[in-house]
């Protein structure tokens, strides 16, 4: 039996598909930081490239895909869809695994599919640098390898406690031509305000935000680039389940169960939402279940409210699942996943129950992670690790109830840029940590009151 | 256009092929150390396991693949072969540029196609544990894999510059269950005396396959294992050139020229061998040009002599194209090509004018592998540089004299553990070199006369 799916680069899709069209409930809209207000393009104008604003907003079901977008793409895609035949066997179960190989990409992970696109868009608004924020590196390096193809520069402000335990991360940026500051950094106020309060502060996504697009307001040839959270970002990572969809019909399948990691969100929305499409629609059902770390549990712990994105409080509010947007993190390995909100579109998916989320904790996540190493071989990045946990969970239950199961997984990326965390794990020294109560609730009350 | 074709799994090659049957020239035999005697199998047993042996005499021009090594083989295979159109396009080439990915393996390398499969026949014969060397760790990582896969333990003497170049390779032969070693190391009386001369030691392939022998010797439960030169070890890799000429065949090509880089010889064979089948027996032409470092030009600059494999003088002698054993290369950061011999093979073809060698100095072949990561978007091993470097050279020859030749080249593996090598690069910091004569002259001056 083949262990692959590959689907013909002729069938690759043209389009992405922008799940907006399909909500049977309203989104509830970014609002003004001051008015409350929901607010028009003209505010996010300064940021982004009029194409993404609209993309952000559109209800069309299906947005093309521009020719020189997918050029690139065929750099990789489609990528692989594998069978975890061993894994399966290792475990004993009657469940049938499927994962869909991001970790290919020349960067390893599933980020290019939305960085090749901002750069194109912006490229066409005649913006000549993007400045964004990363947290692993995962989504610098996507950016980096994007605007390289694309012509423009790149300005890079990495969470300094990744930027620490991850150099190799900033060395693929380099490489690709990027400029990468360890966040916070003296080169914006925001940065140079955290610093002034905690000179010894690891940094943060919503710090880390701050800065970047203090960096792009302040150059009118500069715009700025988020790797998660908003709803255009989610639509390009898109191209992962349609794919899926396509490779599985290949073989006859579909999944009970579609899942990854979230971070941000736009992983587990890319492998997740051509399938809710059939849910939405009434035409087939399908499990979606998210991941995320105990250290950082914004969906399953986090109440469903109106918040800033950043810790300046720059953004337009967001409805979305928040820990607070001044938390931060403990300096917990899973580096990727470590944001205090979460995309608005899993947020309304999770409220109304057409997804649920899972909160767990590192350890057992490496494990987890180990157990495939040594059976499929390959290295997984933690955040991956996390959506690994859960399908190991899941076809264990299978074993037990007798259950033949189809579980699809995004194997978002590889873990070679993450070997520390794997080498502390084996030395037995990954601290361990759930977030207390009394942590989120004091982020909480600097969230705003709205309505 | 499609950029990649992929090989269906169901249509992987079943045998690996065995150029020994077709050459027209007897191939030299190893010698005895002491009587300079065509050697038997009954040398070879302490340290290699009776399949083996016999596959590295065998004169059987198709050789199965056992299906367990197949099973382990659909992990990842068949790899992927691509077409560089976006280097095509930037060089203004009418060359067209394929490549086959091996760097798609767990490891990152085609080193796991060998490791698997004498991991699986050690296994069969009650072998325990596999004591082998590693120069980049390329092959250590490789062999951890297919060990683990095969329910073996595994030892890896690492040459000490690259165990400290490149402590994340240490770390994945950890996770996947191997103990790992700086060689020259204490453990054994080949290193002890190497470190008694010089305690700063870098180390050196020859040095660490002393090591490694002298651990499997003194262990009944244990064999040794060669990740290149030998002949068993080239005829596994042949499945890359095997499934390479079913992809060409696919898309109606056939390469003009067939290029990889050599350390001990084995990916160049691996890509080389099931074509030059055609021109060795007389079906069809095509020109093989292998690649080395001008920090250690083996077959450029070497003499074809009759030489020990490694420093302690343990090994039969091959004839080879040598630097003379004693040979200890500077600390190049291209890691994996520092082997002071080439695979018997390589050289009978190479000194039969059936495969020629150029060699190319550090710089660049960064260049070249920067030109690539900016094109094409993925990051190669410093050992596949060098035969960028050659397609570049190659490619830009085509463009001058108006000529459509078809290149095709492995891809051998990716760079994603050497990245302090292009951090150097990049800083400008990366040292050249060009072997002096005398360094030559003196080491030759070690080599045994024979006959």
């Amino acid at each position: 039996m083949d262990q692959v799916v590959n689907l013909p680069q002729g069938q690759m899709p043209q389009a992405w598909y922008n799940i907006q069209a399909d909500l049977p409930w309203p989104a509830p809209p970014p609002l003004h930081p001051a008015t409350h207000q929901p607010i028009g393009p003209e505010l996010l104008a300064p940021i982004f490239p009029m194409a993404l604003i609209q993309q952000e907003v559109s209800q069309v079901r299906w947005i093309e895909i521009p020719q020189e977008v997918l050029d690139v793409y065929a750099l990789w895609r489609p990528t692989p869809l594998r069978r975890a035949v061993a894994l399966e066997k290792e475990l004993g179960t009657p469940a049938r695994i499927y994962y869909k190989d991001e970790s290919v990409s020349p960067p390893g992970s599933h980020k290019p599919n939305t960085a090749v696109a901002q750069a194109y868009y912006n490229k066409m608004e005649g913006v000549e640098r993007i400045a964004t924020e990363t947290g692993a590196g995962q989504w610098g390096s996507a950016l980096a390898f994007g605007t390289m193809l694309m012509g423009l520069k790149c300005t890079v402000y990495m969470v300094k406690v990744s930027y620490e335990q991850k150099p190799f991360r900033k060395s693929l940026m380099g490489l690709w031509g990027a400029e990468v500051h360890a966040s916070p950094s003296n080169l914006t106020e925001a940065g140079r305000k955290v610093l002034a309060q905690d000179p010894d502060c690891p940094g943060s996504l919503g710090i880390a935000i701050s800065e970047a697009i203090e960096d792009a307001v302040k150059d009118e040839h500069a715009k700025y680039s988020l790797g998660s959270v908003l709803n255009h970002v989610l639509m390009h990572q898109t191209i992962i389940g349609l794919e899926a969809k396509k490779q599985m019909e290949m073989i006859g399948e579909y999944p009970d169960i579609v899942t990854s990691c979230i971070g941000g969100g736009s992983n587990m929305a890319g492998i997740s939402f051509p399938f809710l499409m059939d849910k939405l629609t009434g035409k087939k059902d399908v499990q979606a279940v998210a991941v995320e770390p105990e250290a950082c549990p914004s969906v399953t712990r986090g109440p469903y409210r109106y918040d800033f994105g950043d810790i300046a409080e720059t953004t337009p509010l967001l409805k979305m699942f928040t820990l607070g947007h001044t938390f931060i993190p403990a300096k917990i390995h899973a580096g990727g996943l470590r944001y205090h909100g979460m995309a608005p579109l899993i947020c309304l998916l999770c409220d109304r129950n057409a997804m649920t989320a899972k909160a767990y904790r590192q350890n057992p996540v490496f494990e987890s992670a180990l157990l495939w190493a040594r059976t499929q071989g390959s290295v997984p990045a933690p955040e991956t690790a996390h959506t690994i946990h859960l399908v190991v969970e899941e076809a264990r239950r299978c074993k037990r109830e007798r259950k033949e199961k189809v579980i699809l997984f995004n194997y978002s990326g590889h873990g070679h840029f993450d070997m520390a965390a794997y080498d502390a794990y084996l030395a037995g020294k990954l601290e361990d940590y759930s977030l207390p109560q009394e942590e989120i609730d004091k982020a909480l009350k600097t969230v705003p009151v709205v309505g």
